[in-house]
């Protein structure tokens, strides 16, 4: 690729949207450098997230799986939440293993972040990978939150994601930063209905 | 994890919200199994999306680079796009790919799908690769769209990564379908200020 600049779009207005609870959504009107033809585009403004790799001593992945309303259904994921104002991500991954599952871990490694949608989010996700994780107190789930907890091999993710339990792309992501997915997840590709 | 049922929460109401243009906002109260709380769930109703891993004859992966407007700045991505009413996600896939980048291919394989974000969109993103692309025709971008083609070796996404020029996780998760990221992704982070 030549490393042609990008250029930026002009912003000619914005104005804030609707509160969405997760969200805050804004209104940019932007100008397209090649056409000048002017766009509406919808911005999600959300703080940072955050999820977790969290092995156990015997290499076992901590998941927690429950009842998603963007979807109506149940769903396999890494523990996860959104970043509090003043929280680094550290903490707030610290923070959200131990209200989430209950574990706690001494060794937390960076792993990275990735944009969940950079065409309307503003947000980025970042990875945390948390080893030799003991279950050390009771889950203190929100009012919000009803969740199951469980330690699972490779193998058994593998299991989750063949069976369509595990389709979250946050939890892949942080996997893929850890672990080849792509044998897993072509044998996965394998069980699907041609959509 | 024990194969411990998760309950459906009972939807108490549901509203349709605002027109946000890329979605239609919903929101739902739904009651929690656990505690028996009410909670307003936002979702984002949605058309599935779909990304496509286009190999040339010599293994380079086509990717565009476009000013995004959730991040406000520039992003390395997969061709990607929304999969029309009526239309297969190969179909949405063929198309994107032709419209965003000029490539067409005649070797299509299905790479599964995953679920964006199961806690507030409903929707999927299917995975495809397309080998063998050539270059037939000029782009067609929206008039919303003001994109930059490139073809890159996993080396140079590499860089894309190590420089911050790729962050997309939807671009992440289908390229973990087909190659192991861990390596690459596991060297990025040391680039990555600590958050």
């Amino acid at each position: 690729m030549k490393d042609k600049n990008i250029t930026e779009w002009e912003k000619i207005r914005t104005e804030t949207g609707p509160d969405l609870t997760l969200f805050t959504a804004r209104f940019d009107w932007v100008r397209n450098p090649r056409n000048a033809h002017i766009l509406k585009a919808t911005v999600l403004e959300s703080p940072d997230w955050t999820n977790i790799v969290a092995l156990t001593p015997e290499n076992k992945i901590v998941v927690v799986r429950q009842y998603r309303f963007g979807i109506e259904e149940s769903s396999t994921e890494l523990p996860a939440g959104i970043i509090e104002p003043k929280e680094t991500s550290q903490e707030a991954a610290i923070r959200e293993l131990r209200e989430e599952t209950g574990y706690a871990s001494d060794e937390w490694e960076y792993l990275g972040y990735v944009k969940p949608n950079p065409a309307f989010l503003n947000n980025r996700c970042h990875h945390w990978l948390a080893k030799n994780v003991i279950k050390q107190s009771e889950q203190e789930p929100d009012e919000g939150e009803d969740l199951v907890v469980g330690e699972m091999s490779m193998d058994e993710i593998k299991m989750e994601i063949l069976e369509g339990r595990c389709r979250d792309s946050l939890s892949f992501s942080a996997l893929a930063h850890v672990y080849d997915l792509s044998e897993i997840l072509k044998n996965a590709t394998r069980h699907n209905p041609l959509p």
